[in-house]
């Protein structure tokens, strides 16, 4: 019998990944059709002259990355991701996205050809050429296993600290959807899953950019009224941008933890909204401010904002998306934010629908 | 052609009739099929020895509860409701809901057989015998007028300092919709007229319970990913209720202004939000709260929660809405407000749907 426990793996050991790991060990140890054994790959740094993984393996903690919470001791970290994957039948990719396309070239032909995926990455690639690649369809096409995804209000330290809360699966296969709610799914983090696999995707992202937008607002100083309106608008071009870029999507996904709470959370908290923020405060660059306040990382709302002006633009479609354009333009240069407001004044939303 | 001009009444003078008194008068004067004289019912009280019509009518400005602000000279200050109301082709309706039928019962038989109401009053009334009953099926009743609804992420006072903002007028008529919109909209005061009267109205209400929610996750101190869940369940919750007891509904009239974005205003600000949180921190009662923070007035949110719960009884419906169920608890003194959590971990939500 054992050989038909399924094996779970996680690729990626940050504070996401290691928040989810404490969650995905102890389903595992406790659920019969898992196996105990999960396997975490941490990219091995040294800390204080030691090894990451070895610290991790002996003191069940990931000192550098979630501190102070402890990891079952059936979580084992692996430094090399070929041997952390081999025997897995569940991956759950849970890494910065700029460092999928390597991993799954290093993954390719090395892992179970029954394998599948399930990919925790928020944030869009940027597919060649210009516009956005979804991370899961970069895992399908490069390692063809099939690739749920997991999203929703999801602060990794209230995670770890097991504060309730929810979060979406998308996944099209109705015999995977219960496994991958059966190792995730707690007391405290409570899963909803629905088949709209990439709403609850490009949700993820596209929040990003709003969040710029309610950044502005709050630098203006325009209030809540103004605050919600931008919100609100910004969910209806998240909605709109599915309909016309990846069509079939459902309304009541927006509904779910991906869609309206997470978009809620990351207009209120979140870094895009506080360096959106600072932005208007300091009149300073996106680029400046990243390396002041992200220490050079990039920021991804205008990032996410860029490549979705890209598909706009391709089709003639920057004055139905307002909002969108005018967060892209601001965060570049092209114009100024006091023009924010003026730009969605007449938004299509406001269009007559009697 | 002058008797076809549409003479608009304003029956109130708060702090949310005055904003957008300042509206109305401001797009009569400007509209050619509006009457420019918008007349404002005042109910009469002595500011500083000095009648505030008066005050109003001379100074244009409502010192006692828009102070700051000019209202435009062609509004007019009445004291008496049957003298500002007898001629009005358009009665907009916003005074505290306790007022509307003895109000009602004033105007009756002395306006327009012709005239169509529009509702600013959030918040239900009670109905006979328990439950609730919708104030704009109130007005409608006892006038026999037609009334339309108009709910949003709306604060009276930046509304009054015209930060931009959105609204949703309900409202089923196809002819009278244009109308109402063309009083009532400006360049930072967006309006979405939808059909679907009564899901705007109830979402104006049914608000303030899901603050209470979000109010207990502040007091209890556990963070964004939790007050998220709440949010969220909340706005489902809303769904269903619609569902159940005003069938008919559409899923998208959630994503308007009345919606999602009045939902996370009210539960990031306002005052059901605040009490409930002094509430779980002092260990006090809401009715010793009403008294120290509210001068004695009643909380929305518990009084709605209390009505709901009794309709919700009444249909055996109580465990298909546990965060309602919860909240009514906690508020009455049932339940402690530490198991608020426990009440929602398994929440229909959360069951399968594959």
């Amino acid at each position: 019998m054992s050989q038909k426990l399924k094996k779970v793996c996680i690729v990626g050991s940050g504070n996401w990944g290691s928040a989810i790991a404490k969650i995905v060990g102890s389903n595992a140890k406790k659920l019969p059709h898992f196996d105990d054994k999960v396997t975490m790959y941490v990219y091995e740094e040294m800390i204080n002259g030691k090894k990451l993984t070895e610290i991790i393996n002996e003191t069940h903690e990931n000192v550098k990355y979630l501190p102070g919470h402890k990891l079952p001791p059936n979580v084992v970290a692996v430094p090399d991701v070929v041997e952390a994957a081999k025997e897995a039948d569940i991956l759950i990719f849970v890494v910065p996205h700029q460092f999928i396309r390597t991993l799954c070239s290093t993954l390719l032909g090395k892992i179970k050809p029954t394998a599948i995926a399930l990919s925790l990455i928020k944030g869009f690639d940027r597919a060649e050429g210009g516009g956005i690649d979804l991370i899961s369809h970069i895992i399908t096409r490069h390692l063809r296993i099939p690739c749920s995804v997991l999203m929703g209000a999801n602060l990794a330290g209230e995670v770890a600290d097991e504060n309730f809360c929810e979060t979406t699966i998308g996944c099209r296969d109705t015999k995977q959807g219960p496994l991958l709610r059966d190792i995730i799914q707690t007391d405290y983090f409570r899963v909803v899953v629905v088949d709209d696999e990439d709403t609850v995707e490009i949700c993820g992202a596209l929040k990003n950019i709003v969040a710029c937008g309610a950044g502005f607002v709050d630098g203006l100083g325009l209030g809540d009224n103004t605050k919600a309106a931008v919100i609100r608008l910004g969910l209806m071009e998240m909605i709109k941008f599915v309909d016309v870029f990846y069509p079939g999507g459902k309304l009541s996904t927006f509904f779910e933890s991906c869609g309206v709470a997470d978009l809620i959370t990351t207009c209120y908290g979140g870094r895009n909204r506080k360096v959106s923020e600072a932005f208007v405060k300091t009149g300073k660059s996106i680029k400046v401010l990243e390396d002041e306040m992200l220490n050079g990382q990039k920021l991804q709302g205008p990032f996410t904002a860029e490549e979705v002006n890209y598909m706009l633009k391709n089709k003639g479609m920057e004055e139905k998306f307002p909002l969108f354009t005018a967060i892209h333009k601001i965060c570049t240069g092209q114009k100024p934010v006091a023009e924010f407001i003026d730009c969605i004044r007449h938004h299509p939303e406001h269009m007559v629908k009697q």
